[in-house]
Order: structure tokens, then sequence, then C-alpha cells
């Protein structure tokens, strides 16, 4: 829709770079990079095109022939677990006449066909038979593959990068190699999705749950199961964020306060009692429970609008066993999450206001802040 | 809204230009005018403002004192059958306070009254009476007549033009002289009609309906009665495509496919077997069948909003027939033109991903092709 | 949203300046100022950021701790009584993360307390607690008083100016002074307040009110109760404008026709069937009756969209009377109401037409010309 204004943007990599350079003394970002519809544009442009985007987790495409039909950025696009054993991100846009090759997640045999002219496409994107092109003079059907998107897994996570050149996943996660081995993340299996649309910039939901300095106000439920000044961040500058809370002795994060399901890994006594909360920059929030993971997705889709998917993940084992309560952690979560919800909306409220001045951050914010600076350094 | 990008406009029409320069290796129009709010100003202003629009059929305005409210262009008018016999079009607004004259179609004995200050005009659009204007100073009400627009009949059907100077109509219409003659289609009368809203770019609609390449897939039902690859087309360059396909012996295009209505013209033998399909540049669809004419005007909302308008003719005296069964074409096609306009909206997403780069078209898309000819040399 | 186009400014000023030179033979305002994103943009800046903006009765906040909740110019505001008895405005956004410190009215015995963070405001606007910020280096709470604006009571009402340096009140409303003493508006007391959101330019709601030329067709109740053309104004130039029109004796503006209430004032026996209509410019319409004043606020939310916010208010007496039916000036009234802003409605729609030129103003609209004028001297 809008096209970039590039005064804007110097102006808020400017003011931001003056807010946070301080960071004993930091402000927050400019309001304009939450409300202006160009800003978006350019984040759309600078960051989203070139940065790895979660886009779900693998379990849900484990056989050959599943996928996967998501849209990033405004493409439509296929996650497919390829016939070939390998997983692909490409367009969803049959090459003939733009139709969408499919609407929603499903399985196939052997191909994509598209409903309007039966174009078919195999699992790894060659056309297959370009019905009625027989006779088209010139027309060689390895000129319409459907252009492909770099993606890797880790972590049990998809993910998927929309440049040509993108960092190596693995140089990019290098931070993080063998952090969260603990918790089993790769062989997890999601019991539950919640998608939620809020009102509010996707940069508020990261600062939001950068910190629990609002718990207490927010969060009654949460902040007597786990002490709001409990945390200890390891994580404290770059695109990855974040440590432990407490957990109360004896309870689990869930509407009864009691654990919900088999444990999710092998932990020492001290991490039975500890959450673990990491933003993983731009679009992921992972959330390590001893006896499940949340793990939420960010897609933002205007500045002051943000789909954000919400999974549930425990012990495979878990499924099987009498005592096993998922709804007990999920009810919990998702009036947690909506209480999160709420206060971004007001807070983009405020921010839109010609009476809101970046507000200074607490040193109970330092996580929030440091989000800011890695955001702004990687604008510049 | 949006102002007019002529830079645009003029990449559109080289692009285009050398998309179809081969007439057998054509790919589809650029992306950008399927999609973009600038470039949809400039087809209302270039090409909307300038062309003869089908609005109705005459025999909805049969006595003198009948009227019709349409809106074209974001102008909201009236097609008023004057209390002379004449037809004619002309604004809906009061010429006072912009109020409007008439919010539905109805009948008038004298005139047309606003409810706001009771100024009124007659059927010809002159001021008959200027309530409170007697003391007004260099008041003359003969400066106060509704603006008028040209109108024509053709075939039954009135056109409108919103340009000063347009080609006449008989001019424009030349090249269908006498080809619909033996439908009869002046004296038809519409059973009824059906408006759809549907989230796709006007043109998309003219290249569905332009080929039957598509009617395996999309339209299992129309396949069967009427072969998808029967097409003989007749006008194969210029405003006017199209041409017949088969039906299948001993069947009609309807629910029960058999034939629903007294036939509307003296057929030959053969055009008893023959569906005739028919574009009239740039609103217009004409389907021709042995039992009843459908007619399509479409109206251009936005770039990606269509409002199309389906009448479905018979002949007259079909109505005082027992036999008659007009839901048995009105709920086939009712199907059938839903089965098209999900493809054009599915089209429209995949058009708008920035994946898509203007597919082939295959020797069986000849007629989308010449449309889209047509459509580029008249914005250029 | 937009930014201002300011040719467009300068072309409207222009065109306007022509049409309303010659006080006898004014035109309408030039479309664009009722149509046009950009327009208004330039219309929030240049006017509703410099004028006193009516925001309610006092009486809605009696007490000290009491407070109201409203929105200008897409500005979140709080109107305080505060605890030392004075009546402040000030931005509804905390200082900190623009979380809004209250989303509706209500009562506070000390303090506004932020529910995000815990940060707590005086009713006087100053920062009693930042909770987390005591380790905050260089962090001085006097450096986070809730913004203020400019505030006044006139005639019981509240208005607030967004300017630094406005016109002061007392000033502005010196024609004023003393007019309306006879109908006690300090001290009435509201009985009913109904919000509309109509879809039309908040100059149209002006002009509407302003001629009674309409009556006869728009408010057939209304007309047998008050003769349309019985209008006599006594302020013909400038912000102020209007006068009165007769009653029918024995009668009052309800729905049964009769007195409704204890009579808000003392009045010879003449003003006894005499309605008195007055807009104040820019966002405020007074109309006073023998047995209650009627008070409208405009608040403009986009060129076609405005909230309008009607309070019935009535001697604070009469509620103790056993006669005292309010609901017979409501009904009428937002019957009366509705009819209006439904032409105002349909105006709006043929202003945005392109077949639509500035209508003549005829003798009996001489108020709502004065009013364009006032408007456009205004703007210039």
């Amino acid at each position: 829709m809008s096209s970039i204004d590039w005064d804007l943007v110097d102006f808020v990599v400017e003011c931001g770079a003056e807010s946070t350079a301080d960071v004993n003394d930091a402000r927050a970002l400019p309001p304009q990079c939450y409300t202006s519809h160009s800003f978006f544009e350019f984040e759309k442009r600078a960051l989203f095109d070139h940065e790895w985007l979660c886009v779900g987790r693998a379990d849900l495409i484990p056989n050959p022939g599943d996928y996967l039909t998501i849209t990033i950025n405004e493409d439509p696009l296929l996650v497919v677990h390829g016939l070939d054993g390998h997983i692909r991100v490409m367009t969803a846009v049959c090459q003939h006449r733009a139709h969408l090759l499919a609407e929603v997640p499903g399985h196939t045999d052997r191909l994509f066909r598209c409903p309007l002219h039966f174009w078919s496409y195999d699992t790894e994107g060659r056309v297959v038979n370009a019905t009625g092109m027989k006779k088209a003079r010139n027309f060689d059907k390895s000129d319409y593959c459907l252009p492909q998107l770099k993606v890797e897994v880790w972590e049990g996570f998809i993910f998927v990068n929309l440049s040509d050149s993108p960092t190596l996943l693995d140089k990019w996660f290098a931070p993080l190699a063998e952090k969260f081995s603990h918790w089993n993340l790769p062989i997890l299996r999601s019991a539950k999705r919640i998608d939620y649309n809020v009102q509010a910039n996707w940069k508020l939901i990261f600062e939001n749950y950068s910190e629990c300095y609002h718990c207490p106000g927010v969060h009654p439920a949460l902040s007597k199961l786990s002490p709001y000044d409990s945390a200890e961040n390891d994580l404290i500058e770059g695109p990855f964020l974040g440590g432990f809370m407490s957990i109360t002795k004896g309870n689990s994060l869930t509407t009864s306060g009691k654990s919900c399901a088999l444990s999710v890994g092998d932990f020492g006594d001290e991490d039975f009692h500890r959450v673990f909360y990491y933003s993983i920059f731009p679009n992921m929030l992972l959330s390590l429970h001893p006896d499940y993971s949340m793990v939420h997705q960010l897609r933002p889709l205007s500045p002051d609008r943000t789909l954000i998917l919400c999974d549930w993940c425990f012990n495979p084992e878990a499924f099987e066993q009498e005592d096993f309560k998922p709804d007990d952690a999920i009810e919990f979560w998702d009036m947690t999450n909506k209480q999160d919800w709420h206060v971004c909306e007001l807070s983009q409220q405020g921010i839109a206001s010609r009476a809101y001045k970046p507000g200074p951050y607490s040193p109970r914010e330092s996580i929030p802040a440091a989000w800011d600076r890695y955001y702004l350094r990687f604008i510049n």
C-alpha cells in the first residue's frame, strides 16, 4: 500500500539511537515505528524479508506429502514435506494463472494440482503437467517451477527466509547451540494451537514479553505461582534474550497450580522450579516449562495488528498417560496471553496519542531495552 | 482516493505491450493493473469515463415515469423513462444541497422532489420548483438542471456514457449489427436478477469468462452438458469477443439438463444445440441459450472488488406457460457463476503475491489473450 | 494518516471566498472540504487544535476525584475534578509505557494508577509513585507529569483547548455574556445522553442545524409544533449564530406536545413560546427550550464521519416532581435528530459525486451561509 518514507526511517533511526545510547538511561523507541504505515512497509522490506522466520513445528508435516499453507509478508506459501524426504517452502501461486494451489493444510500422494486448469507440480515444485500448453510455442515447463525459499529446521521448528542469500541458520543460531537440549524440543508434540489477532504493533508484543515488572498488575494468577521479581537473565544482548524465573515449589504454571504432564526432559531438581523465557528475533517467543513448552509465532499484519499463533507442546509419551491434562496449561496461558494482549492494545492506543513521548525504561526493563537496541542496530 | 501514478501506468502499458506482442506467445497483464489503487483510479478516468456501459435492461422501466437508481464510477445516477417517452440518465444529486433525489428505483407521476427542501425536477431534469429561492438575486432555475449523460438503447439494454462526446453507439456496435437478431433480445423479459460482490479485479472476470479451458476442473456439471473443448470463436479480435460451444443433444444448460422455457427465437436445428458466449467491452457478458439469455453487468468497485449483476431473460410468452421453469436455469448458473467467482478470488490473491509473474497463455486461452490485447490498446 | 495537501487548502480557500463573497448570492463550500482526507487533516491541525471545544457538562464530575475519559483529535484525555477542587484536562497516557490510565469515566479517592506497571499520578497530574524507577539514573519524577491542556468552564460546560496559548475563554465568549442567563445553564442537570455516529462531515451537521427551511420535508412532527418560517435570528455573523423560533401556544417540543418539566428559568410570557437555537463554533449546538435545554457536542472522526453527543438538561428541581417526563422531550428529539442525520448522510453522498457543484443558498439559508463565511475566514 504505502511507499516507504525514508526521511521517517532516518528520523526513527536517529532518535532511537539517541534514546537507547546509554544502557542505564534508555527510553522507548520513537512512536512512529509503532504507528506509521510507511514505516511498517520499511520493516517488511528491510527486516522480515531478510530474517529467519519461524513458521511452525516440523511435527505438523511428519510424513512425505504433508504440507502447510501459510502467508508471510502477504505471500501465500506452501511448506512441503517432499516425497524425497526434504522440507521445502515454495510459493502457493500457480505459475500459469496465479490461482492458489492449496487453501488449507493437507496431504498429497503425488502432486499439487491447480484446480483452475489442472497444471500440476510435484512436491519439489517442478511442473509435471502443463495442461493445454502442448501446442504453445517456446514453452518449456522447466521455466515454470514454483519459486522456492530458503528453509531450515532448528530445534524442531521450521524457519523460512525470504532472502536469496541469508545468513546460514546454524551460524545465526550458534549462540543457542545446545542451550535447549534438556527440553527435547525436536521431539515434542503440539496438543493445541490458538491464534490471536491482536490490535497492537508486533514490537510491543516482544517488549511486553521481555519483562515481568508488569506481572503484579496484569497477571495476578501468574504472580502467585512465579514471583515477578525472580527473573535471572542469561542472554542480555543481541537477537536472543531472556533467562529464567522461579516457580514456587510444588507448583506448575497451570490453572490448578499442579504439574499437568510428564516432564518434557530430564532436569536437575533446580530446573523443575524454573520457567525459561526467551525471545528469538524477530518473530518467536519460547517459554520452556518442566512439563510443557509454549511457543508464540508473530505475524505482523499492519502497524497496529499482529497475528499471534500460540502452540502448547508436550512430551509425546505424555499423550498416552492417564493423568495428562494439557488443558490445565492451555487455559492458564490462554488467560495470561489475553491479559498481555489487552495491555499491548491499550499501550498501542497511548503511543498513537500526540501527548506520548517515549518513556524511560526502568532497571527492571533491561531486556526490552536490549531488544530495542538490537532492533535499532538491525534496521540501521 | 488515490491519485494516479503515471509512471506505473507507463510501466503497465510497456510491459503489457511486450507480454502480448506475439499472438502465439502471450503472457498475462502486469500484476499491478489488478492490484494497484492508483492504477484503478487511472482506469476509472481513462476507460470507464469514456466507454458505453450497460446499466440494465430497458424493460425495467417500461412506462413513462419509471426510473432506476444506479451508481457508476461513484456517481449516483437516475435512469429515467421520461414522461415524454425518452430514456435519460441524469445525476441523482439535487443541485441545491446535494441530497439524493431517490434512493431506490420507483415511479413518479410528475416530478422528482428532493425530500430535503422540496426542490423539484421534471422527468427531463428541469427545475420545476426551487422552493425558497423566490427572493434570491441572480437566481435562474434554468441554471440548475440535473446534468445529463449520454444514453442509448442497444438490443434492449440501456447504455450510458460519461463522456461529453462519445463514439456514437451505432458506430461502436456496428460490428455486431444483426448478429443477435435471432435471439430477440429487445423483447425478452428478465425473470430474476442476482447481484454478486466478488473480491477480484474486474478484468479477471472477463478473462475467466473468455475460456472454457478451466471448465473440467471448475464446472463439472457444465462440462457434462457442454464439452469444454467444443468452442468455435467467430469474434477473435477487438472489443467484442466470443463464439459458441456445443450443448449435448437433447440437453439444455439447466440443473435438470432439460429445456426450461419456450425458445427465445426461431433457430435452425443447429443453434438449438449451441450456446453463444460474447464479451462486450468493458462491462457486459452476453450468454445466449436457445431457451434463455443470461447477461452479466460488471461494476468495478475497487482494484480487488467487483459488483456483478446477473439477469436471466426469457421469451415473454414463456411466462404464461405451464412448463416454464426459470429456476432450472437460474439455479444452474448461480452455482456456475459462484464457481467462477471463487477461482477469480483465489487468482486475485495469487496475483497480489510477490512470487507471481505474468504466466503464459495457452492456445486454449486465445480469447483472454485477445481481450488483454484490446484492453492494452485501449488504455495506451 | 494523510499528509496535508496545501494546494488543495489554497484551492478551497479561494473557491470558498468566491462562493461566499456576495452575502446575497452565496453558494456552498467546495466539495473537497467535505470529502478529502487530506483536508480533514488540515482542519484538525488548523482548527480543532486551536479552538475551545466543548467536552461535556461540569455536572458530570461534581465531586473532587470524579473524572471523564474522552478522545479529542485522536488524543485520549482525562477531564478531572481535582482533589484541590480545580478542573483539569490532561493526557490519559501513562508517561512510562503509554498505557491508558483509565478507559471509562469514574472516581478516584487519591490517584490514577496505571494498571500496567503501577506508576501512579495524583489528580493534578504529578507522578506520585514511579514503580521500579528507584535505581534508575538521572530519573526525576517531576519530569513525567501528565501534560495538561487549557480548560475553562462556561455556562456549566467544560471547554478544552489543545493550543498552548489560546484566546482567553472569556474574551472568546464575550459576545454571549449574560445572553443565556435566563436559562440557568450552569445549574441544569442532564437526564440523558445519546451518542450518534453519523456518516457525514461535521460541517454538514452545522449547516443543517442552522436552517429550518428543511423542516416541512424532514420534520413533520416538529413543523406542527413550531412553524418552520418563524425564525428570527439575532446572531447573524461570526462564530455564534442563531435566534429563536415560535412554539405554538400551549405546546412544548415533546412527543405529547405538552410541557414535560418544570421550567428551566423565569421567563417572560413571550419566551414560553419560543425555542432558541444557537451554534457555537466549532463543535457545540445549544437548543434552549422553556422546559429543557438540549446540547449537541460534535466530534469529527473523519471527513465523512462525526460522533455527536446529545444531552437533555433539566431544572434540577424538576427531577423531584411527579409530573417530570423527560422521555417526552428525549424521544421527540431523538426522532428529530435521526431525521437530520439521515439527510446529512444523503447529502454527504451527493457531495462526493462528481456531478455536484456547490449549490446556491436561498435567503432562508442566511445562517448556514454566514456559518460558511466564518469558517472560511477562520481557516484562511
